[in-house]
């Protein structure tokens, strides 16, 4: 039997991480009986999002300009430069901690059993920015995963080369832990404690 | 400041039940990063499903066509008729039980507190289903709350007076509940629904 748009919906709404067939179905009633203006808003933000939002050519976090907030802001120090594995950690940094500085999203980590080395992370663009002279620090906000720890030792090395300081978030961030679910007190106090790397 | 495309994205995703700031967070990202081609089409079908589904004209549950998939299968019983609150109900019982008949959707219950009475609940169109001679058994599958005892009561009624035989499901004790702990109410009704074993 042809599937109704009902269950079209109902299937669609399955994309969303941690949404399941029941989730699903209760979202999509709720939309149809409660709420289509706010069904129809999230409809065109969603296609205008997947259609303009790419990455800020210079730290390669989510923007649908060509520069991302950061980036474009004249206010924000230049001499510090954050580096994170995801735009979600910088979403992160932005909402917990009172850093004003750049930032670096690597968009992953070293990982070479997966195949994943330096040129595969980009590191180039990253190594180009280091060149350029205006960075005095370099903090290493990488996850406190193994992968987090070796890609952040490797971009330490690249520091040192060209005689940047760099330094590494406190331990105060649970081992293993992923930046993006760190509650917002102990990342704050894991950049307050950062030390030279 | 002007907010970003992902800010509208996050906060239009809130609409959605259950998803508060942090989910929306997770999957505005999730999308973006890992899966654009689920959001294009959550976008496409969401559109879709807003400006396209509506009521069916006969058993008001919610479907993209003038007839329902129930309303319009040739195959189905038409003398029984299973009276429910909601759309999410016509799936529950279509998922859950082997029932083949017809169904009516009230879009709510009786509430005389809150001024819903028969006529705001569009009870003359489940008159005129009744009176049209073909229905033998109307199923009274309101919810086992005050306000959908009133309403089943109400509805048993028009059916006895057109001569129309009328059941109530089951109340008691949920399968795989242990007696302990199930509430007065419900242990109550079960005692007093019991059948011969
Ligand atoms: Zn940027
Ligand atoms: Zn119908």
């Amino acid at each position: 039997m042809k599937s109704s748009l009902l269950d079209e919906l109902i299937d669609a709404l399955r994309c969303l991480p941690g949404v399941g067939p029941k989730s699903a179905q209760r979202m999509a009633l709720h939309l149809l009986e409660r709420d289509r203006p706010g069904g129809e808003r999230l409809a065109a933000v969603l296609q205008d999002a997947m259609a303009r939002i790419g990455h800020c050519k210079v730290c390669r976090t989510l923007t649908e300009h060509e520069l991302c907030r950061v980036c474009a802001d004249p206010g924000r120090q230049r001499d510090v430069l954050c580096v994170v594995e995801t735009p979600a950690d910088v979403l992160a940094v932005e909402q917990a901690t009172g850093f004003r500085g750049q930032y670096h999203v690597l968009l992953g980590h070293l990982s070479p059993l997966d195949g994943i080395g330096p040129e595969e992370l980009g590191l180039d663009r990253l190594e180009t920015r280091l060149d350029q002279g205006e960075i005095r620090e370099v903090i290493l906000a990488t996850s406190t995963t193994a992968e987090g720890e070796v890609t952040a030792h490797y971009i330490g090395e690249l520091a040192r080369a060209r005689g940047i300081r760099s330094t590494r978030i406190a331990h105060g961030v649970p081992l293993g832990g992923e930046l993006e679910y760190v509650d917002r007190g102990t990342l704050s106090h894991a950049f307050e404690g950062r030390r030279e790397y």
